[in-house]
């Protein structure tokens, strides 16, 4: 079971494991670790599909499933049952409702995302797609997160390609910061915010990673991590799930040719990816919020300054970044 | 040389490193990293003090140093300068201007920081109020925050043992957030909310580590991390530099316990803590604000999920946790 509950200074949110919780011998802590062990059954391969929870959208041909997406055997939440707050003294906490479901990316254990194809990126987008317009339509999901948890130091416990998705009863902190930060731009200026970077972006020119007809990949201007790139796209457009397929498909390679070069620039490291976008049940285009997908590399440790400040230190301005990326060889 | 960059977005700053950047080959991804490597120079040994920069602050007896705090050669920020801000197009930038010290916490290279007896708890606290009082004399530095990396994953670099101050230009984000939270639970309650968590966990008990007479050890209700704990004087203070010389000996006394405690129940693990304190500009005692120590182990890697939302998974309840410490056995 778990919960959710509140930081009453900060009023940030964690999900804590209630039932089953981990103990001491559980962690193993970093410094012993070394990478993840390599499971003999692998419950993402093709053959075990009887082994974990049945299929919620599955795209396949002739030969069998492409992309399939799964209830996660072990979600950080669970649909069933209604929300409820309550207080606890001077706490507050709700029950853990929710949905954690994993996209399975390829049939084929031994290959790393970056290695797939094109038309194999299209079917993950189109399968992220899809996941968003069937849970906004459960009422009680406020907010959709997509991620991916590439290499053991950034969070992957399986080595079978995929990403996930956790659908939320709130609008989390950082996502309303990231609005307020916007809609507060907005009121000022009466510009969006994320489309005058890309303007500056195409005007700077020094942190473009890449481009095409609809996308255009660069490193931000206040990465927080060295080699962080934004995708996002040159129209103004405040939902991920209303993407059309043209669009799709241009945005399919764009992600692939970005991880691409970040496998070939920095030897495969590990990363996150998440697809930052408008709250699910918000309807309307909003005038001051723009998609996009930010890809992180794992290859700075946080630590004691970052936790007490929340600044960031950067080893490499993303101008050097950009550089290496943009020039590593077409992809 | 540093630059401050400023997140249009989200408001967020970073610092840059933007001369001698690191390079692709330069990061040993976490991955294929290990612990860290063990270097045959050690920099903050007894007989190394001429190869690094000369002493801030010192503490000896007739044996030698005892506690020293040295300024950091490769420094997050440098002293030099006045504050200049400046537009760049879009975006927002400052300049390094900060200080970054190191306080090396014994001359013993063999000794982790749980191993130190209570007279050296002692100085090291000292070290860091008399480094406080004399930073806040200069006008420029609005933060100063005191903490400590322990262990490879958990960001230390070098295994002797030390930790760090950066005293920062502004105030940081998370800083204000915390400031700003505090101080309307008090326009709404006319309490301080940290008083009130005391009380809380006074009466519940079931988060309680340690207590003495003026200090009292407690895993937080929301802990983002397994195994969190903070340290916070039972009577309001603000300001942790103001911290008299009975209350020093009795924190010296509460931390070693605790870190002796986690080191007992999880095995020596990773951790940081970090001082949280009022800014060093504000002279009056702020009703709303209370200042406290945040102890938290590193068994958890942060991904994509925290990384999209700021909520964080914690696997162990704190009240598991708490028992678990209070009861490995009295240090």
């Amino acid at each position: 079971m778990q919960q959710l509950r509140r930081d009453p200074v900060l009023g940030r949110w964690i999900i804590v494991q209630i039932d089953n919780p981990l103990f001491p011998q559980d962690f193993h802590h970093p410094d012993n670790a070394g990478p993840a062990p390599e499971f003999r059954f692998c419950p993402f391969c093709p053959g075990n599909e009887e082994k974990i929870p049945g299929d919620i959208y599955c795209e396949q041909d002739e030969s069998g499933w492409k992309v399939r997406v799964v209830a996660n055997k072990f979600p950080a939440l669970r649909a069933e049952g209604e929300l409820e707050r309550e207080g606890l003294g001077a706490y507050d906490r709700m029950n853990g409702v929710g949905v954690h479901e994993v996209i399975i990316e390829t049939p084929d254990h031994s290959l790393s995302i970056a290695d797939l194809d094109d038309s194999q990126f299209e079917r993950i987008i189109r399968a992220y797609r899809a996941r968003f317009i069937d849970l906004k339509q459960d009422r009680r999901l406020q907010y959709v997160l997509v991620f991916k948890n590439h290499g053991w130091s950034a969070g992957a416990s399986l080595r079978h390609s995929h990403s996930q998705l956790i659908a939320l009863p709130i609008v989390p902190k950082k996502v309303n910061e990231a609005l307020r930060g916007a809609e507060k731009y907005y009121e000022f200026k009466e510009r969006c915010v994320f489309c005058d970077i890309i303007r500056q972006e195409q005007e700077d020119r020094v942190r473009i990673v890449d481009e095409n007809d609809e996308f255009i990949c660069f490193a931000p201007f206040a990465s927080t991590s060295p080699f962080e790139t934004w995708i996002i796209p040159r129209s103004h457009h405040s939902h991920f799930y209303r993407l059309e397929d043209r669009s799709l498909r241009l945005l399919a390679e764009m992600l692939r040719r970005t991880l691409f070069r970040l496998k070939k620039v920095l030897t495969d490291p590990p990363f996150n990816f998440i697809i930052n976008t408008s709250p699910v049940q918000i309807e309307e285009e909003l005038d001051y919020f723009h998609w996009h997908i930010e890809i992180v590399p794992k290859l700075t440790r946080a630590a004691g300054f970052e936790w007490g400040t929340g600044f960031y230190i950067n080893p490499s301005p993303p101008e050097t970044a950009a550089a290496l990326l943009r020039e590593c060889g077409s992809p």
